[in-house]
């Protein structure tokens, strides 16, 4: 508890060499004891998180913290069992470590594998959640990989409860999770890219972006998730109205709401009217073009400003845009998209595939709603983020997320000077798997 | 050539997006034609060429560059018959783009596909490298990507030469490869996080740490390759003589080179007086740690400082350490390698299984010399750079290294909200392909 940032680091990068050779059995083994444990604690985590909320209960009457921030560093006994039942989930996954991805004979007794391997150290920089520190301490074990948390100050009692129950597991090599609590750790942690290989950020916006500014780590996650529906000319209108109201309502404050629509002009006048009445019964704001304001009547849909059109409402207000073209849609999520996720709505198979192939997007979309850009939807059992950067991993990220490869060359004495010169060696090359 | 550095980027982005929908025939017709236009200009590129040379004369008398660099940058018809050779090459490559790396049905009709797409923009940093330019060019269009090159002073008019060659290319959209000489452009272009997906610096170790030190942008490439042979107590002497004399002198300036052999004790007395021998006559100076002197004698091998392990020489010297067992070899890679490439030499099939798993690099060899970590000799057809990063792209890299992935989800009108509540729909998450 007393160790520095660095010192914490380098504890848990050589605890990370010891990890990334348990066997499948041990790690499995280690999350259930994990789980255990928690289980076994609840007292002391229900008092460390009393202690927590006292503190929390003046920054809520403060306005320093929100509701939301309140109930989501609120412990209770269904919370807890949701934490231990989602870290035996993680058990239950595939292993994504020894995954044989290519093999390759170059010569004879001269084979090439691919194989996933951990990254090593990751660092976990997260607010008011404490589930953070359980989930990510199983994905982290699941995938062979040793973990720094730095919990935020909301939390700070609940998450060192936690890390006394996950203190001492099977196998697990000492300091391979490691908690931080000083402020400045942050700042520390993030100059570490000589030790940590991976950056996790979970909170808010601000969160993300500060942590995406201030270090060389690679960062898994995204700041924003500003998504379009594009209701194209030849769009089925009442399942545009579906996947719109969808996209907007289902859950506002997720990363994979829609903010804007954009609707081609020659269907406009049909489906503005209609998407109105059945936004303003649930109560969604809308703003819009002149187009829009046009056809709609200025009483039913705020002005928006043309810089205004890069922005995550989080909330119950759409952003609506009258388009002369797929082009000009296309140009528009380009322009003020964050290439989160973007859907077409159309009958015409073309346009689709036209728009499939030409947006630059994690996610690109077909007669379905943007909300089904998420790690579970998509099959992969645990989602450790979801990413906008193009490199390493793109969209809802799963445990392999969490791993690297090597490259295994097993030979019976070969060299490289045999290969080349006049009577050169020649290389088969034989694909022998390509999973 | 007017544009500044972020118009430049800022065409070649917009460039980008056209260029990803290009088909395979019309990416590879536009390298053809590169590689045809380039052929048909060898006067102009030789005169540009010889432009280059009268200043290189100068900086070659006054030491300012090496006979290695003044050759590098020499054009002869000779090298350009190899550079519009390795361009079709290219054209010859398999399809980067548009790969299903994973099918998977969410429910009926509603099917999402992890598909391969490019990443945007490249920006590549060379120095005296002209074949860098038809070399980067025909990668990025290939893989359809936009790319700016940097290239350095060394060879300003052959690379204008070069460019002139590639401006108009059939159905590549004008500003798809960009050429920026202002030395202030490195630093300009490195700040272009919001443009630039990727930079390959191509150069000295000098560069690529510059380059590594001063962007958020993700870079390809490695400052060092710090390889070792690791000599088991189990080694056949005569396999880990044949090795370490491959790995150490059959290019001592490549970076898949070995610096450092280790030798397990119970060896080192039968297996050092022979490797000096056999390394002596190929005039490669020894530094040992004190065992070592002690086996050899003070007159055989230079003594080597505690603090030097860590240590590229890219020459015909080799460090030598004697280690008490398997385990310390290991530790001592960790400690002082760069995470390149690293070979047990062993006929212990546990012990070389040990290493091949707890070895932390990019590749882990067992009785095999280090020398083949080689995108080619991989059977990769084409190398972009090797990489010591464990993000994105690790070890030698090829055309995929310039690929990202995005989800494509075709649906037929489905919504999240049906997915929740008390009569949800069930997800099948049915896998149709893991190619």
């Amino acid at each position: 508890m007393s160790l520095s940032t660095r010192q914490a680091a380098l504890l848990a990068k050589q605890a990370s060499r010891r990890l990334a050779t348990l066997s499948l059995e041990q790690r499995n083994a280690a999350i259930h004891a994990a789980a255990d444990s928690v289980d076994q604690s609840r007292k002391q985590l229900l008092a460390a998180n009393a202690q927590d909320l006292a503190q929390a209960d003046g920054m809520l009457a403060s306005g320093e913290i929100s509701q939301a921030t309140y109930e989501r560093l609120r412990l209770t006994d269904k919370k807890i069992d949701e934490m231990t039942r989602s870290m035996r989930t993680v058990a239950d996954l595939p292993d994504p470590l020894g995954r044989t991805l290519q093999k390759t004979e170059l010569d004879t007794g001269l084979v090439l594998e691919k194989v996933t391997c951990p990254l090593g150290l990751l660092a976990v920089i997260f607010e008011a959640r404490p589930d953070a520190v359980t989930q990510i301490s199983a994905l982290a074990l699941k995938s062979g990989n040793s973990v720094i948390l730095k919990p935020g100050a909301e939390v700070r009692e609940t998450s060192s409860a936690l890390m006394n129950s996950l203190e001492s597991l099977p196998d697990v090599p000492a300091g391979a999770i490691g908690l931080l609590h000083d402020r400045k750790a942050v700042r520390e942690l993030l100059e570490l890219n000589d030790l940590v290989d991976l950056v996790i950020p979970r909170g808010s916006k601000q969160l993300i972006g500060f942590v995406q500014a201030n270090t060389k780590i690679p960062v898994l996650g995204h700041a924003e998730g500003i998504c379009h529906v594009y209701v194209d000319a030849a769009a089925d209108v009442a399942m545009a109205l579906n996947i719109v109201d969808d996209a907007k309502t289902d859950y506002p404050a997720a990363c994979n709401a829609a903010e804007t629509v954009l609707v081609h002009e020659a269907i406009a006048e049909q489906f503005l009217p209609k998407l109105a009445e059945r936004l303003h019964a649930k109560s969604v704001t809308l703003r819009g073009c002149e187009k829009t304001r046009t056809i709609l009547g200025g009483d039913k849909v705020e002005t928006i400003a043309e810089d205004n059109w890069h922005h995550e409402y989080s909330d119950l207000v759409l952003a609506a845009r009258v388009v002369g073209s797929l082009d000009e849609a296309i140009h528009h999520i380009h322009e003020h998209g964050s290439s989160h996720t973007e859907t077409i709505v159309t009958e015409n198979a073309a346009a689709a595939e036209e728009f499939l192939a030409r947006v630059d997007a994690a996610g690109v979309f077909h007669n379905a709603s943007t909300r089904f850009a998420d790690g579970f939807r998509y099959g992969f059992g645990a989602e450790v983020g979801i990413s906008t950067s193009k490199l390493h991993a793109r969209g809802p990220v799963g445990l392999e997320g969490l791993t690297t490869y090597k490259y295994v060359l097993r030979g019976s004495g070969q060299v490289v000077r045999d290969y080349h010169g006049p009577n050169a060696r020649q290389f088969t090359h034989k694909r022998l798997s390509n999973d």
